[in-house]
């Protein structure tokens, strides 16, 4: 299977926006849309699934915490229930703009800080898997920590991201600051290169990561993510989709 | 068809209720479910949809302005494209919820001014049918309003509501207080009454209204919610449903 | 110095209210005011600042986490800097309905999560007190934790408290639940005159803690707020206040 | 008295901001800074009163209606007290970050749709007045309209103001887009000297409409802000004082 290109998308807030969504549509194979909680207003999200739709790029539900001055990046003290919920909430309510459009749901990735939370706890992560089993779709995620197990454990089907425009730490978590910071697109290159060819990320203290991957994400939110988004796709594109060093588990 | 009972539910904002729902929920037909914008978090939602469920009580879906503090009750200018996906936005956030408990959405009412907005404004109106026309679901509203009126050319099932909780002005319009007062029971009890026998609302100012209807609501946030509900529940139950006066257009 | 009665006031949201204040009001020396970010609408606060005035009530600021839907009980990782601005935006907010009815701030008491945060984290409780210290005002806490470090440290005026209606654990930690439960008056009763008494806590599980207080909480989130507030009013009241046994550190 | 040029400022909403207010702060005399409800989260309130005292630049508040999805565009059916209210807690809590800047508060202007609504209710222009007495401040506003009556009937200093990026309807009244256009940097000159050098603006639909001003104003969330602000400046500095054709009432 051919590695694709994902990037978070519609994380505007009523007149604000990052700007970058209309070139990265043309670039990307699916879309994470926010789902309100932390970014992405109900207009917002008409328009990003419709835009989405005519550009034939797929939608996955990209729910966050309810912290829009945080953008999700700022950790909550949540129960399984309360992730269980606002997951639900969010998928919901963006399935109906789906629906109104005539796209199928994608997959579920959860976003930012939410993200992370569901990587280390496993109880929080099964909460995900009762809304990706509801609507039978994917759960996007990262190789070897609970986004993996608990999908597997629960039937989910799993597809794990790589990161170009993150820094990793040296056991193989991603380093998010609450703003963004451009990449250099020779380092995203670079890195998309070395995970392709040999598998592995370089940490940001320098240590070799294995790293499993079957999509790539670009953020939306950095300056130049369209550029990044236009390197990346050429590295992916020029790839042998048989090199057999990316695998689906 | 004999007249049902509804009422406004699930209306809690996060640790805040109004404490009445579990008791109405044995004396009411069908539930309006809040779905966030005015009131009702994620969790909430989840519990009145389980426990409407549980007792046999049918829920549509209860969308309001996004201004919780204001409790949907303070107009606000928007364009009919945001009254669609607002609407469409909590619609579908509330039909993930049914989804999950097995439960159809039986119908949408839009809350406070938003129904207030969407009685007077045929664009409006038009907005919340494209979302009901889409959930394939009728709506509730007031006889003789662009509620009826643009139901009726989109073909979409209207249903006309009474309320004895609230007063009417002399042009048939309702005084909505963004407080709710008690309505004591023997004035609902004889405003039902009049209504079911004489087939008139008597306005606050005297006038007697024709009125048409096929439900009753009642709201949960007034005091005495559960006495007024219990009262007009048999009121309502001591009628010869073939009486006529009540006609569904 | 003699032990005065807090309570957490203003807790409303727009039409949502715990119904509790108006009669709070007869029986505290001191109410803490939610600020508006977990709970406490504009028009709440005027309307709490007032009648506070009016009751000779003095009047402290509550400031919460930006959650209205967790109340503010649910943690959130936030930097010092993050902490330092929202509590300063929520003071700086009551300060002007203080200003507008001629009465001081008396201190400032973090809300909920807010307040476990900095008694366990001395940067974020030094975040606190930069806005003390720019009002002037001493810190409501809990003795022997980052409150009373930080606040010494800071030359912050500190007054301890002592909770009534939540359980501690064996460390002298609270244990805080989402939704509040009433606890009886006789063990809250009992547990004001073994604190005044003997000068401990005892936990839940049963160790003793020594407790070092000046000042008393009463939730009004709880429904018997009222009664618990009678109770632990009368016994301080019968307190001789030289007894020694509370100390202000 | 020479002609100032202001800008609304800070309205950024967490990670999202229009990326002009470090241009602007080099052009403009005084800044409207955003308070937290339509936009201006407090830690970026914090940022732009620091940088607005380090460029010299005065501090107004810039209060909006609390509808962050729609910037405080959308018109809001409020009461007096509710105006007064939300414009109370806004100011009272920039003039927080105020006094931690040691810097004076310059002047109200309320934002958006809440400044459509209160030059045509005294009422609630009468509101606004509430808060300006008690802090001692002038407002900016349109002249001609309640803000001007009001304001001199309350003993309220009052600053007119001119738009150069916004039509004005043949009433005098302004054309506010929910989204910002881009105004040409030629029109916007043209507009500033007409202004100027006859004391006119002329409507979209041609009409010549005498106009009196004190302030100019230049928004910051359109696209080409700076070159509009930074030609506007250019005119100003360029233009005789004591030309007579501006005056303040």
């Amino acid at each position: 299977m051919k590695v694709t290109l994902n990037s978070d998308m519609g994380e505007s807030y009523g007149i604000h926006s990052f700007g970058n969504d209309d070139a990265l549509l043309d670039l990307v194979d699916t879309a994470n849309v926010a789902c309100g909680f932390h970014a992405g207003d109900p207009s917002g999200i008409r328009e990003t699934v419709t835009k989405a739709a005519a550009a034939g790029v797929s939608v996955g539900a990209h729910p966050g915490l309810p912290d829009p001055v945080g953008f999700g990046r700022r950790e909550m003290k949540l129960y399984p229930d309360e992730v269980r919920d606002i997951v639900l909430y969010q998928v919901g309510a963006l399935k109906g703009f789906l629906d109104a459009a005539g796209v199928a749901l994608d997959h579920i990735k959860p976003h930012g800080s939410l993200y992370g939370m569901v990587a280390r706890d496993e109880a929080l992560m099964d909460a995900v898997c009762d809304v990706a089993v509801m609507y039978g779709v994917p759960v996007f995620g990262m190789a070897g920590t609970a986004h993996e197990r608990v999908s597997a454990a629960r039937g989910v089907p799993f597809l794990a991201e790589f990161y170009v425009d993150l820094e990793y730490s040296a056991d193989g978590g991603l380093i998010i600051a609450r703003r963004p910071h451009a990449t250099p697109v020779e380092r995203a290159v670079e890195r998309m290169t070395v995970a392709l060819d040999e598998g592995v990320a370089i940490a940001a203290t320098g240590e070799r990561i294995p790293m499993r991957f079957d999509t790539v994400c670009v953020h939306s939110d950095t300056p130049n993510a369209v550029a990044v988004a236009t390197a990346i796709r050429a590295v992916i594109d020029s790839q042998d989709s048989t090199s057999g060093k990316v695998s689906h588990v």
